[in-house]
């Protein structure tokens, strides 16, 4: 007997729109995913999940997050970044309990997998806290660990080689939903013997590197400094671009920067709400995705900087924004913003088998009610994902195969225990 | 005995939070707004509700919007704007009935009401029947009623002054809730002398006027072909600004069009999310808000051009996009967006005793409820309102001290016969 049928829904898949379709799930996969033959409808399932009125989407995958940052949500806004980071954000860090980290990740998962998302990229404090909160509840993830482990300007570099083979050998491949990849903050934090012995721990795992590249309009200045070379020149020059890389927001992009991403297959990830509200500016995902079809994808980045992480919205900004700022509503479609928020990203953390709904493909999905004042009358799904559906319209979200929300009603969270205990957390 | 008592709130007021508050309702307006003093909350009520972990704010102002183009939503997206136009959304316009329009206007307030709005400016089709939607639904709202009835391209100008005249008696001041003012649509469409005419209907009626200004980058051109005039000082030359202004959109000013804007106490409206979806531009908001102190309302537009009406989706897009367009995170603050979307939107409309929350004024405020994971930890009501609370997070809205909608149930629209209607609606 197969795990899951879900009938009489529309499923959005790579070849087009399934109107009134179904999809078989089995093993985590997808058994089948089509028209409503007969001798599918017939079969026996353990879970036959009657869903009339419902969009079937493929998960959303949040390629850039700092997810335990959500404890400092609403923390300090509308300040200039510089106050932000060093008056607010950095101190209020530095008084972070593990226990802290993973109620927070908690928390952070409870709100995704309540968004549709299926799949996000990691990268903070306590990982290993980080991961026991993913593998209790079910979401996918990579996690990015850092290697390095003093800032130059303490003078001291210490490269934990060792802590990160223990987490990587505990958690890389767990349940075939969580991979582990190598943190490198930025280029503008280590010296040079730091970041080529961090690139040499991604090449002795065979890991990716999930860093972030000119997100501030100062940080070439910094690089230049330091390094006598541009951000993406040192990644280069140091073997960073080695591996494949998961570049966070790539915003003030000048000289071979474009060239550099494209010849290395880097992945920039745009992170439209948080590039806006800390006025860091906003990158060109036009040049990247239109002209030079680089396979950009989306992240929220952390909370205190957005402060959510609702992929809804930041499908909603990523599109939008760029038509209005190039005066052209061509530019950024429905489809192309799904294809960042979904494919992209699966691609940005290293999971090739998911980000759509196709026979095969790990079952990662998300159901959503159309049966709503704000989607009628119903017509054209991508526009209706992108410009429309709101985070609270999912109404079931499935990672390998299970069922992490139903009716919303989470099934793998506690999250009275979670809310009680970020209801008495103070910063 | 009084009607409602509102315990266990914080309060978003003008003059700053109150936290675990109370408000008492009676006749429409706020009879106490404060602490939760004994003898308030003793006496009797007729309903009391007790709203613990919930946050009270003002109901948001939707300050232009065609409500009843939530018939178009979806129908043309990711065109350029004139095949959007003259191949989607005029010819569907021209295929719909009175009786769509009543049902479209129906599910629009539906959609608003569930998404925390109490007033709406509205411009569009069979005012009639938008007014009849409006009547029955409790809703607040201004809707501009046109008197120019052919446009100059026909050659012949019919000025309706007797149909604006039985809508105006029928319609302005119903149930303290409904104002009826003049639309003129633009002034590129009309030529001189129907402008002129419509003007002066403004002012035998001492309505304002809802005018459509500088949303197309072409418009200024086609002005000055038509008018040898600027919009702005075509309107003053023809006696439109002699009234009180609201004014959609205001995108691409240029010479005295700031100097006239604020002269004459022209409210702007900004429709960030339709203006960017449409590529017509991004307005110089911070330099009317910031700068000339001009009091800019917020709205989303149509449907067609956004697709949905909620306002706060529009308060967070006001305020990113101009933080990061401008690099400044200190612009546009969440309380500053707040104001545009509740007293300069009750402005925008002419009502002037409401949009905040305080003892005297009109009664009309929603209940957010905060006991939701993207909303914890909860600190800074501003920010949350403006970066982080989702339409689907108000549990009740209240006009006029009457309650609209409560733990979502929408208390005074048959949601169900406007879905039927509009499940069988073809354009």
């Amino acid at each position: 007997m197969k795990d899951i049928l879900i009938k009489n829904v529309d499923i959005i898949t790579p070849k087009g729109i399934i109107e009134n379709g179904c999809i078989v799930v089995d093993n985590g996969v997808f058994d089948y995913v089509g028209e409503q033959k007969e001798e599918i409808l017939k079969a026996a399932y353990k879970n036959i999940m009657d869903k009339k009125n419902m969009m079937a989407a493929p998960g959303l995958v949040n390629a850039h997050t700092h997810s335990a940052m959500v404890l400092l949500r609403n923390f300090s806004n509308d300040y200039p970044i510089n106050k932000w980071l060093f008056d607010y954000i950095i101190p209020a860090e530095n008084r972070l309990s593990s226990e802290d980290i993973y109620w927070g990740t908690t928390l952070a998962i409870a709100e995704m997998i309540q968004s549709g998302t299926t799949a996000f990229l990691d990268m903070y404090l306590h990982m290993e806290r980080v991961a026991e909160a993913v593998s209790e509840t079910g979401i996918k993830a990579c996690l990015s660990k850092d290697v390095i482990k003093s800032q130059v300007r303490n003078n001291q570099v210490v490269i934990d080689k060792e802590g990160f083979k223990q987490f990587y050998d505990q958690w890389h491949n767990f349940d075939n939903r969580i991979k582990v990849n190598t943190e490198i903050h930025s280029v503008f934090l280590y010296d040079k013997a730091s970041l080529i012995e961090a690139a040499n721990v991604a090449k002795a795992f065979n890991t990716s590197i999930h860093i972030h590249i000119l997100e501030g309009v100062g940080e070439r200045k910094m690089s230049m400094e330091m390094h006598k070379m541009s951000p993406l020149e040192a990644c280069l020059e140091y073997g960073i671009l080695d591996v494949p890389v998961t570049a966070a927001h790539c915003i003030h992009l000048e000289g071979r920067d474009l060239e550099l991403i494209k010849k290395k297959n880097i992945i920039p990830v745009h992170n439209p709400s948080s590039n806006l509200i800390l006025g860091s500016g906003i990158a060109p995902i036009v040049e990247m995705m239109e002209k030079e079809k680089i396979p950009v994808a989306l992240g929220t980045d952390g909370a205190a900087s957005n402060n959510n992480l609702n992929m809804f919205e930041e499908m909603h900004m990523a599109s939008l924004i760029h038509k209005g700022l190039h005066m052209n509503p061509e530019l950024m479609k429905a489809g192309d913003v799904l294809t960042m928020a979904t494919v992209n990203g699966a691609k940005a953390l290293g999971f090739n088998n998911t980000g759509e709904i196709q026979e095969g493909k790990e079952a990662d999905l998300i159901l959503v009610d159309l049966n709503k004042p704000h989607l009628q009358p119903f017509r054209n799904h991508l526009s209706a994902m992108v410009y429309s559906v709101q985070a609270s319209d999912v109404d079931t979200t499935l990672v390998n195969g299970k069922i992490l929300m139903e009716k919303r009603e989470l099934k793998t969270v506690d999250i009275e225990k979670a809310m009680a205990y970020i209801k008495e957390f103070k910063i």
